[in-house]
C-alpha cells in the first residue's frame, strides 16, 4: 500500500456526509488496483472509479496464503444504528492509512429502495466512507439489476408454464419442449437429460420415452398454492405486496395471488453471496425451488429448462466490485441479501479474493449485518461453513446510546430528538446495559476467535461512561475494547482499535467451532440458536411443523439454518432489551432457500418490501444539469 | 478509419450467427474509440468491449461539421423480417472496411423479454453482426435497468402519495412534506417552487400561504381511474398485463387494477430516445404526466417530486454505448423504444454524437423500426423534428420474399415452412408486389432526401426477379436500387449499396420537409398521416375523440403525432397486402407520452407485454462454466 493513500483534512463540527464525499477527489480505480498487485486482466473497468474483479484472480493465486480475516458485528442496536458499517471503513482506513497493512474492506452493496425512501444510502458516514457515493448508492456495476431480472424470468416461467400445461394434451406438450430439428431429429439438451435423472428415466432419446415417461418429463403439475417464488423490485413499493395477477382476458382466468419483495430479498442475492465459484452458481440457482408438484415433489429453476439462462444473467455479477475509502484503500463491494429472511453478509468470493489480494500479513474486514446475535451468528454458521474460511477476530460495535437502552433507558425512536438521558452522563445506565454487550462477546467468542470491542464514540459520551463499557467488556472475556473517532476523525480515530485487531488476529490459537452440527435434525439445529439467544425452548406452529415436516421429507434438513428474527433485541420481542432469558421462541413458518442452501424459520411477521413515507427522500435528489452532480444524497 | 478494420473468411453455407459472432475476436474497444479520435477522458470504459461515450463530445466537437445522416428503413415486412438491422449493419462495414469511409453504425437497445422468450437477440446476422453478440443482447451497460428502476420508482410514488393523502389531514400533508429544518424553519425545494408556479401561487416562504393555498400544493388528488403510468419489467411476463395491486391489509382496501408493460415501452425510453442534452432529459422526465386530477389537471413528476430522482437514475443512461462490427466498425447502441406507441428509433443524442465524429464526408446510418410507413415517418416527423438534424439519404429494404407476399402470394407464418412460391422463380408476383416499394419510395421521397432501395438477397431469388426489382424501384422515383449480400460475404457484399448511398448523400439537393406542421389541431395531424397510409379517412371512436378533447384543453395539441398501426399493413388490418386505399382508418384511442413529446393513436390493440411460449429460447441458454462463455443464445 502507499501511492492511493490520501490525508484527510478534517472539520469540525463533521459536515453532512454527502458534502465530505464530494470534497474528495476520487483516484482512478486503476491506481487503487494497481496497489492491490491487480494487472488490467484481473479486472474490468466500469467508468472511472468503479471496476469489477474477475473471478479467475482466485484461480491465479491459489497458491498464495490468505491474509488475517476479521468480522465486524454489532451489540443489539437502537433504531438509529450503532454503525457497524462506519466502522468497518473507519477500520479499514486506519489498519491501511495508519498502520502500513495491506488490508481490503469488504462491504454489502445497497439497495436502491431505501435511497430514495426513509433511510438515505449505506457508504459509512463522517470521514469514514466509500466514494463515490452516488455510484455505492446507485446501481453500482449492475448486480442488483441482473438479480431483479434474473428472478423475474423465472417467475414469468413458472406461471407460463402451468398456464401451458393447463392448455395443452400430453403429447402436445411433450412436442413443444422437444420439438424436432431440421433433420426431423428430436433431442434433449443438459437441463432437460438433468430433469429425466431427477425422474429416474434413464434414456437419452425423446423417442425411446413411454407416454408415460414422456408426460412425467413434460407435465410439472406444479400447484399453484405451493408456489413460494415472488417477483421483485428494488424499490419501495407497498402497493405490491400483495397483488393477484392474470387477470387479463387472454391468461384465461388463471388468476392467482402473489407479490413482490425488494430485490434484495431475491433468494437470487443470497445465492450471489454465499457461491464459491461458477459452476456453484450455476448449480445453486438450477436447485432453487419455486414450489411444489401436486404429487409434493419440489419444482427447480431446472425443472423449468432455466436455471441456465439464470447463470447467463448473473455472469458479471459473481464479479466483486473495487471501489475506496476516502482515505485511498480498496473496498470489494459486493451481495447485500437481507439480514432477516436472508444471511446479512457480502458474498463469500469477495472475501475470498481480497484475502488472497492482502495476503499473510495483511487484513479483510468484512461486515456482518444486523446484531452479532443474527449478523456473526450467520456469518459463522452459514458463511464460513459454506467457504471454509476461518475468521480470526470478531468486532462487536457498541455506543453509549444503545447501552443505555439496554440499561433501561427510555425508547429511541427514529425521527424524534432523544432523550436527556441519551445526551447527559448516566454511568449506571450504561453499567446495566452491558448485559447486552456480554452476551454478545460470550456467543461471538464461543466460535474460536478472539473479539475486540470497538466504541463508536459520540461527542456526548463521558470519559468515565467510556471506562465502564472498557471494564465490562474485558470481564466478559473480550480480548480488548477499545474507543473510537472514525467518525469525526477518519482512519486516525481508528488507530488503536487497528492495533488491537492486529493483535487478537495474531494471537488467535482455537479452531472455528460451529454453534450446531449440520447433521442434527432441523428442530435441533433451531434449539441450539435459540439457546444462543437465551430462549428456554421453542414453540412451532402447526404450519411450522407442516413445513419442517415437509423439508426433511425431501431431504433438505442437512442444511443450515437462518433465522428470520428482529434485530431489536435477543428474543422475538423487539421490546425486550438488555439479556432476555427464559423465554420460548415462537416460530410461525418455516421456509427454505434451497439453491442458496439453507432453511429459513420465521420468528414473527418479516417485512420484504419496504414503503414511501409521505415525504421520500426523492424529494431532495436531484441532479445540477451543469455539471452532471448528483445532489441530495444522504 | 484503418487501423481496427479486421477482414472477414466466410465459410458458405452462412454458420450460425452465435457461431459467427463467437468466431471472432472483439478488439478492445478502447481502439475502436480512438480511430474515432475519442480520447479516453471522452468515454468510460464497460469492461474490455463496451465503453459509455460521454454526451461532453457534442459540446467539445460543437465547431465540426457534421457528416453524412443515412437512415435505414423497410418495405412492408413478413412475419420473418427482411433484414433492415443486419442491411444497416452490413452497409457500414461495407463503408468502413472497403470505401475507406469514416462511419458509425447507430443501433437501438434491444429488450431482454425477446432474447429470453420467442425472437432471440438482434445484433443484425451472418457476417454483418455486432459483436460481443451476449453482450449486446444482454444488459448492455444497464440502460434498460435504468428506465426500469426509475419507472417503477415513479409508479410506487403516485399510488403511495395517493395513500399518504388519503389518510392525512391538509395539515398534516403539508407538515409532512416541508417538514421545519433543525433551526425550526420550512424551506420549499426546487421542484416545489415549480409546483407552486404551476398553481400560480408566487409565494417562496411555505408560512405565507394561506389554507387554501398549502392544500392546493399539497393534495395532487390524483383521481385513480385517471392514471396512465404503468409498471415496467424487461422480462416477457404475460401474467402481468393486467393485475389488482395493493390488497395487503396495510394498504386499508386501496386495491386498483393496472398492470406491467415491458421495459422498452416505458415513457423514460421514448425520453431517452428524444431528449437532446441533460437539462433537457431532466426537463423531459418532469414533464411526463401520469393521470388527472380529479379537477382534470395533468399530474406530473415533477408534481409528485420525484423528476430529479428519476434524472439521477437516467444519468449515466443518457451516455450511448460503443461497441463493433465483426469487421472493427464503430457502432453507437442507445435507446429501444417500442415502434408501435413510440417511435421505433434510436437516440438522437447517439446520432448527434456520431456526426460529429465522422465529420464532414463520413457516414452514420441510423435504423428506424418496423416498415418505412412508420419508422421512417417517425423518424422525419419526430425524432428529426425534436434534434433539427437532416438526412440526406434513405435505405428501404426490401426482399423478394415479402415483395412476391405482396403481389399476392401465400401467407408467410414464423415456424412454418415457406410456401414454394418464394423459393422458385415467379418474376409476376415479384412484380405485383412492388406496389408496396413504391409507395414507400414516394411517400419517404417527400420528405426531400434520396431514396436507395437495397435488395437484401437469398439463394434462392433469381437474376429475373432481382432486376424485376430494379427495375420498379427506379421507375417509382428511387435514387438507386441494390442488390446486397452483406448477410453471406459481410460488407464485401454491401459494397455497391455503398457506393450508391454516398452519391445519395452527395447529390441531395432539396430542403428536409415535414409530412405536417405542429401547428395544425391533433386530428388534421392524423389525417395528414392517415392520408400517407393511403386512407381516404378517418373514423374516430367515441373514447378518441374524448381524449383529443382532453389533450387539446390540457394545452398538448402543439405536439407531434405517433401512431400506434401494425407494421404489416399500409392499413389498420395486418392482411391488407401491397398498397392499400380507400380504406377508413380507425382510431381506438388517443394516449400521450407528454414528456417524450409526442401525442399517440392507437389503431387497434397494441400489446405491451410479450408472453413466453411453451419452449422458451432460454431452454438452450446456458454458461459453460469452463470458459464463462454463453451458450446458445440465437
Amino acid at each position: 500500500m502507499g501511492k492511493t493513500l490520501r490525508k484527510l483534512e478534517v472539520s469540525s463540527p463533521v459536515p453532512a456526509d454527502i458534502d465530505i464525499a464530494n470534497s474528495v477527489a476520487p483516484l482512478h480505480i486503476s491506481d487503487i488496483a494497481q496497489e492491490l498487485d491487480l494487472a488490467p486482466q484481473h479486472y474490468d473497468l466500469y467508468g472511472k472509479y468503479k471496476a469489477k474483479v474477475l473471478l479467475s484472480v482466485i484461480d491465479e493465486l491459489k497458491g498464495k496464503e490468505d491474509g488475517y480475516y476479521v468480522v465486524v458485528g454489532g451489540i443489539t442496536p437502537t433504531p438509529l444504528g450503532e454503525g457497524k458499517s462506519t466502522t468497518t471503513v473507519g477500520l479499514c482506513q486506519a489498519l491501511g492509512a495508519f498502520l502500513d497493512k495491506k488490508v481490503v474492506t469488504c462491504l454489502r452493496q445497497p439497495s436502491q429502495g431505501p435511497t430514495f425512501g426513509i433511510k438515505g444510502g449505506a457508504a459509512g458516514g463522517g470521514y469514514s466512507q466509500v466514494i463515490p457515493m452516488d455510484e455505492f448508492n446507485l446501481h453500482l456495476t449492475g448486480d442488483i439489476h441482473a438479480i431483479t431480472a434474473a428472478n423475474n424470468l423465472l417467475a414469468a416461467a413458472i406461471d407460463t408454464r402451468i398456464f401451458h400445461e393447463s392448455t395443452q394434451s400430453d403429447k402436445a406438450l411433450f412436442n413443444r419442449l422437444c420439438p424436432p430439428n431440421k433433420e426431423g431429429k428430436r433431442t434433449f439438451n443438459e437441463v432437460m437429460l438433468g430433469r429425466l435423472q431427477k425422474l429416474g428415466i434413464s434414456k437419452s432419446n425423446p423417442e425411446d420415452l413411454t407416454p408415460t415417461e414422456a408426460k412425467q418429463f413434460a407435465r410439472l403439475d406444479i400447484n399453484p398454492d405451493s408456489i413460494t417464488w415472488r417477483r421483485v423490485m428494488d424499490v419501495n413499493d407497498r402497493f405490491l405486496r400483495k397483488i393477484s395477477i392474470g387477470q387479463g382476458p387472454e391468461e384465461k382466468g388463471m388468476v392467482r395471488e402473489t407479490g413482490f419483495d425488494i430485490s434484495v430479498a431475491s433468494e437470487i442475492m443470497a445465492v450471489l453471496a454465499l457461491t464459491t465459484s461458477l459452476p456453484d452458481m450455476r448449480a445453486r440457482l438450477g436447485k432453487m425451488v419455486v414450489g411444489n408438484s401436486r404429487g409434493g415433489d419440489p419444482i427447480t429453476a431446472d425443472d423449468l429448462g432455466v436455471g441456465g439462462a439464470l447463470a447467463v444473467l448473473m455472469k458479471d455479477a459473481i464479479n466483486p466490485t473495487l471501489m475506496q475509502t476516502l482515505e485511498g484503500t480498496p473496498v470489494l463491494v459486493h451481495a447485500g441479501p437481507f439480514a432477516n429472511i436472508a444471511h446479512g453478509n457480502s458474498s463469500i468470493v469477495a472475501d475470498k479474493i481480497a484475502l488472497k489480494l492482502v495476503g499473510p500479513g495483511g487484513f479483510v474486514v468484512t461486515e456482518a449485518g444486523f446484531g452479532a446475535d443474527i449478523g456473526t451468528e450467520k456469518f459463522m454458521n452459514i458463511k464460513c461453513r459454506y467457504s471454509g474460511l476461518k475468521p480470526q477476530c470478531a468486532v462487536i460495535v457498541a455506543t453509549i446510546r444503545a447501552l443505555k437502552m439496554h440499561g433501561g433507558g427510555p425508547d429511541v425512536v427514529a425521527g424524534r430528538p432523544l432523550d436527556r438521558a441519551y445526551v447527559t452522563e448516566n454511568v449506571a445506565l450504561v453499567e446495566a446495559g452491558c448485559i447486552n454487550l456480554a452476551r454478545h462477546i460470550k456467543n461471538t467468542k464461543a466460535y474460536g476467535v478472539n473479539v475486540v470491542v470497538a466504541v463508536n464514540m459520540f461527542s456526548t459520551d463521558s470519559e468515565a461512561e467510556l471506562n465502564a463499557v472498557r471494564t465490562a467488556a474485558l470481564s466478559a472475556g473480550a480480548f480488548d475494547a477499545v474507543i473510537c473517532t472514525h467518525h469525526a476523525h477518519g482512519g486516525k480515530g481508528a488507530v488503536d482499535l487497528g492495533i488491537a485487531v492486529q493483535k487478537a488476529c495474531e494471537s488467535v490459537t482455537q479452531p472455528l467451532t460451529f454453534l450446531y452440527p449440520l447433521d442434527i435434525s432441523i428442530k435441533e439445529k433451531i434449539e441450539a440458536i435459540a439457546k444462543s439467544y437465551g430462549a428456554s425452548g421453542v414453540e412451532y406452529s402447526e404450519q411450522a411443523e407442516k413445513q419442517i415436516e415437509m423439508y426433511s421429507k425431501q431431504g433438505f434438513s442437512g442444511l443450515p439454518i437462518c433465522m428470520a428474527k428482529t434485530q431489536y433485541s435477543f428474543s422475538h420481542n423487539a421490546s425486550e432489551k438488555g439479556a432476555p432469558s427464559g423465554f420460548v421462541l415462537p416460530i410461525r413458518d418455516v421456509r427454505g432457500s434451497i439453491g442458496a442452501g439453507f432453511i429459513y424459520p420465521l420468528v414473527g411477521t418479516m417485512s420484504t418490501m419496504p414503503g414511501l413515507p409521505t415525504r421520500p427522500c426523492f424529494y431532495d435528489i436531484d441532479i445540477d444539469t451543469e455539471t452532471g452532480r448528483v445532489i441530495g444524497l444522504s
